[in-house]
């Protein structure tokens, strides 16, 4: 039997609840943040998760974060961090202090952090977040994949990855939570999965803007989509082998990123969730600011940090020929957008021949 | 000043005729097959392109083929190839016929031949389909990536690659052709273009069956398409190296699959044309017999074609160890649909692990 903790009662952590309760001999408890009490309320009341729209099973636990008792984190085999990026460091706090020491501790929040050094190459949550999570190292799996919430808490059939830095432990969490519908591939290059997870959600904004900029009849045009889509994925892996660097022993980046957590995430990503939201507006002719105090007010768009967490040492990186400027045409017209509020008109010729 | 002729007047090769009239150098031909007679008709009349319904530049000529010059075949720079894959014999012996030795020839036709022994490797038209082919290979220029027709014929942004045996030819043909909105990446792989443009055609069938396995309110499920379209585009690698066999000197295989021709195609194919259609039945659990016979009594499924060309060498493939069977579990099921019209039910637990 496992004891599994979720950390975070949004959507995905939430959703992960489903797999991990119907392997029999698990024992979930899904705990709320503290912006999660209303949540939990209503898990409490009625099993449905109000932004899920799904029953969760009877069998997990779900409490807000005052009513666990202290021994749950420190007693858990395997803790699910589910918060969203600006939870992070809150969440391994907490861990911290309760001297959590969990066999599998894994990673759903997603994002890049901005080094000391603004010239440095962006670390990913695997890498050197905080004391707590270097101290884990070992221990941590970064999840990756083409994962929409609300269907994998419906049990439709949906496929991850699931990465650690020895494989054992992404193994490990492999049979804690697969199930007939829930499908996960295991490999050794973290990094790559957690620099991929982050970057899809910045590239995304850019392809997303191509479901609006070219509108046709009732829908809109698919071949610059397409297009976008295609150049997105060269430049998420031209940038996660910047991050991630190829080593040794490590299943290679490109294998990384011409994959689930890559090619497939993003595959996904496009016409679903916040980032994809923001790429719409901005190829209706909108721009980031106005969209941020008006129809964005209040909603965390995951990309746009990472964009903004990218954007010095991806910068530096140009200027110094260690990324080639050419090769990154989208990467550059969204940093340009995010960073100084342009509008995101996309040239076709600027992309590579 | 090129001379250009295109053969076929069905969608794509009309569409063409958009960006090769734009360039102001260029004298467009298009020329129907025996079976085009009415759309030239209109073409003549009104310039709307009946099944593109969009109107075709007033510079291009349209003919039938009773009214061309004997000497427009012969004198013709560059020669399109836009019939359908079952007009593609026919085609060749015109050309044949007709002395016709174009700098370049273009192939939008897309499709695997059967080897005489059932037991090699399906070729591509760019392989030795028949003697007017092979005489010509050295000016074969293949052409592969995401392009719906008529949003090409729209002017809308589009981006395709061109690959030749020396990439001179591929080069020479972008800039023939190449314009604001119809962008285009060269390489002297053909074989993996030809390979992954057919290929793409069969796999969609199984990753389309996906957009109706699944109803989720008024849509379908997302997962489980991002799920299969990523496998679909493994295979597709693995298959395209398996007929194009890489060879020093040549783009790689994995290059082009991941890229417009594969990946990027692959991603447009989904949801729009014939393969698809047939996908989204299947997924409602019809058999292939069945719908030939009704829904799409008819009409040409190149996927289904290709699937057939494919199978014996496949199997014999797998049989002999040259594939390993258990990384192709798409393939594997949407043959079983094609060959021995099994209902498509795709077993997510069959995905490699």
């Amino acid at each position: 039997m496992s004891n599994i903790v979720v950390l975070g009662a949004g959507v995905m952590g939430s959703a992960l609840c489903v797999p991990a309760s119907d392997k029999q001999r698990n024992k979930v408890t899904l705990v709320g943040s503290p912006l999660d009490d209303s949540i939990i309320r209503e898990l409490k009341s009625s099993r449905e998760h109000p932004t899920l729209n799904v029953s969760l099973p009877d069998s997990m636990d779900a409490l807000t974060l005052s009513e666990i008792d202290p021994g749950l984190l420190r007693k858990a085999d395997v803790i699910i961090i589910g918060v969203s990026s600006p939870g992070i460091e809150w969440v391994c706090d907490l861990l911290e202090k309760s001297k959590a020491r969990p066999s599998l501790l894994a990673l759903i929040t997603k994002g890049l952090v901005k080094p000391d050094n603004p010239e440095a190459v962006p670390l990913t949550y695997a890498d050197a977040l905080n004391s707590y999570l270097t101290e884990q190292a070992d221990s941590l799996v970064g999840i990756g994949g083409p994962c929409i919430a609300r269907e994998l808490a419906l049990r439709i059939p949906t496929r991850v990855t699931f990465a650690s830095r020895d494989i054992i432990h992404a193994e490990s969490l492999r049979s804690t939570l697969q199930t007939d519908y829930y499908s996960i591939t295991t490999h050794n290059n973290i990094v790559a999965v957690e620099a991929c997870a982050a970057l899809k959600n910045f590239l995304c904004i850019g392809v997303s803007a191509m479901l609006t900029a070219y509108p046709l009849g009732d829908s809109h045009a698919k071949n610059p989509v397409a297009a976008l889509y295609n150049q997105a994925v060269l430049e998420l892996l031209i940038l996660s082998r910047w991050i991630s660097k190829d080593s040794p022993g490590n299943a290679k980046t490109s294998d990384v990123a011409f994959d689930l957590a890559g090619m497939g995430d993003l595959h996904v990503t496009v016409g679903g969730g916040r980032n994809s939201r923001l790429g719409s507006y901005l190829g209706k002719g909108s721009r980031l600011e106005d969209l941020m105090s008006n129809e964005l007010e209040g909603v965390t768009v995951e990309g746009v940090d990472t964009g903004r967490n990218l954007y010095s040492g991806f910068t530096h990186a140009c200027k110094t020929g260690v990324l080639d400027e050419k090769r990154l045409p989208l990467t550059s017209s969204i940093l340009q957008t995010i960073v100084h509020n342009s509008p995101f008109n996309f040239d076709f010729n600027t992309l590579p021949t």
